[in-house]
């Protein structure tokens, strides 16, 4: 590392599963990083002390005046302004001001500077929005939508180069927009919602409503007799082996997606819309039958305009977004 | 009128049933008014010949130098910079140059001065949005949404106190978004789309199957005898005086538009809504059904944070935005 020549940001993604920690360069490369699961038992306590002791492991032996700050990106509804976590589905208790109790932790942990360092908090896919539009695109585009695809469903908005926010703060949540009035009971309370039908949990449990009705499929083999271990890489393997349940999950979920999706594209108009999260990475699966239904339910003015990217950072996306949205805020400050 | 002392511009409104062209003042305030059926048959250069000779009309005795220009809203996906009608569900043919043929139009009538006015296009809903955004809330809101309720169901989208467009020039088609997947087949090619429910002509049509059903309803009695004659305004009336019948169309209407509205406080997380057009008069009778659905389907955060408004000026939003968006341009230009 030349530290004389770089400056550095640490991005954290808190999402429902995993926790990373990364120290990230201003072109939004990682330099170093730590990944530990989400225990979403965890005293709110520990948990700020835990992730106060990961921050300053990857910083460790980089000079503070070399870091500009620390962007959290946490699942959940988010209140960016007051740096608290109003409602997670997956995570913790309602109305948690996780920005004062992490620097009350940071503070206690008496590292050389840590504690003056300055701390953001946005919504997951917020930072992953902003990571694709820092990276994955064009410079000319300034419009964009991500939508995360992984435990749950997100949606972060760019609009004119900034993250739309909405008026209390949570804009984006693609995940609970209704897919099937009818449909199953969400987390949310409401029925039908997308995440409801392709949150990976709920993809694995369509696949297993499947198997139970008896269909001949591969991944009965891949379970191992435990269906319960089956995973959306399970599904998606067998689906690249031609296996036709597999297929038909991967259909139903590109069909879900287009149908929502078609319903954004007439709303938003939107000129590139990317796809990460571990569900993103089965790619053509969904891609293909997505765009087919988009063709049946939406303007051709409007679905010629949209480009579709599935992001190469993925499941990175997130935590470089959140470093780098250090340095825009820090931009504007100036 | 204190010629001297105040400036007007023009506003045109296109729409399905009429149009209206008016004479505003800079307060908004309609000073003269021309209202005429609009002929969908009609040549395209009968059209502009006569918008031409009504914007003669209603600009008669005004000198042109008081007259800032002319803001045109029309429904359908508008070319806002080409100043084009790429297309309209209710009338003309495809791209039609609007703005060009106009200006050939209003040369050829030799009227001092007119043929030098400024001319803009827009699409129906998004100037509608603009007379909202400028008459009808605190000066404070900067992001609103405004949902136009007549033959069809249109969207306009304010952002950061700018007309949100969309990469493509079109973005707010609310009425185009999936309601019902496997629902009826609508005018643009999707299935189950807001505007196929909610549209003025279908709400009138579910009334009119729900009569044939052999249910009891005054409305037999208004329509005479001839069932298609039977207009959104009835149904409102007979609901008003209780007909179980009309009251249950506008309760479904409600529940239609509360599915559709959740999906985009969820996305979008906006501060205020306004409705207006024809349909919108019916108020509460499909805004209680509406809120109710909205509570159910959408999160508690953004659900508190949006307030509706059922505009004042109503079926004249979309002229009086028309020619207020006149002024923002211009001083834009400045």
């Amino acid at each position: 590392m030349n530290l004389s020549s770089c400056k550095y940001s640490v991005g954290v993604d808190i999402g429902g599963t995993n926790i990373t920690v990364a120290l990230v360069n201003m072109q939004g490369r990682i330099i170093r990083e730590i990944k530990y699961s989400t225990d979403i038992k965890m005293e709110v306590s520990l948990f700020v002390k835990q992730l106060a002791d990961k921050l300053a492991e990857v910083i460790m032996n980089v000079p503070v005046k070399f870091i500009m700050g620390i962007g959290i990106g946490a699942a959940g509804l988010i209140d960016h302004e007051k740096g608290s976590i109003k409602y997670s589905p997956n995570m913790y208790k309602k109305n948690v001001p996780l920005l004062d109790l992490l620097k009350t932790a940071m503070r206690k942990l008496n590292v050389n500077g840590l504690a003056e360092l300055p701390v953001f908090l946005e919504n997951d896919a917020n930072v992953a929005a902003w990571g694709a539009y820092q990276l994955e695109v064009e410079s000319r585009v300034k419009d964009l939508i991500c939508i995360t695809l992984g435990t749950g469903v997100g949606g972060g908005i760019i609009i004119g180069g900034e993250i739309y926010h909405g008026v209390a703060g949570c804009a984006g949540e693609i995940g609970h927009m209704t897919v099937e009035p009818d449909g199953p009971k969400c987390s949310c309370g409401n029925h039908g919602c997308l995440e409801s039908y392709i949150g990976a949990g709920n993809i694995v449990n369509r696949a297993i409503a499947e198997i139970k009705k008896g269909k001949s499929t591969m991944l009965k083999k891949i379970a191992g007799g435990n269906l319960n271990r089956l995973t959306v890489k399970d599904i998606a393997e067998a689906a690249k082996k031609n296996d036709k349940l597999a297929k038909k999950i991967w259909d139903e979920t590109g069909e879900y997606l287009g149908k929502t999706v078609a319903s954004v594209i007439n709303l938003i108009n939107p000129e590139v819309i990317v796809f990460c999260g571990g569900v993103s990475h089965a790619g053509s699966l969904f891609l293909i039958p997505m765009k087919k239904v988009i063709v049946e339910r939406s303007f051709v003015s409007h679905r010629k305009a949209v480009k579709y990217i599935i992001s190469r950072l993925s499941n990175n996306l997130g935590v470089v977004g959140a470093a780098l949205l250090v340095r825009q805020i820090n931009d504007k400050k100036k």
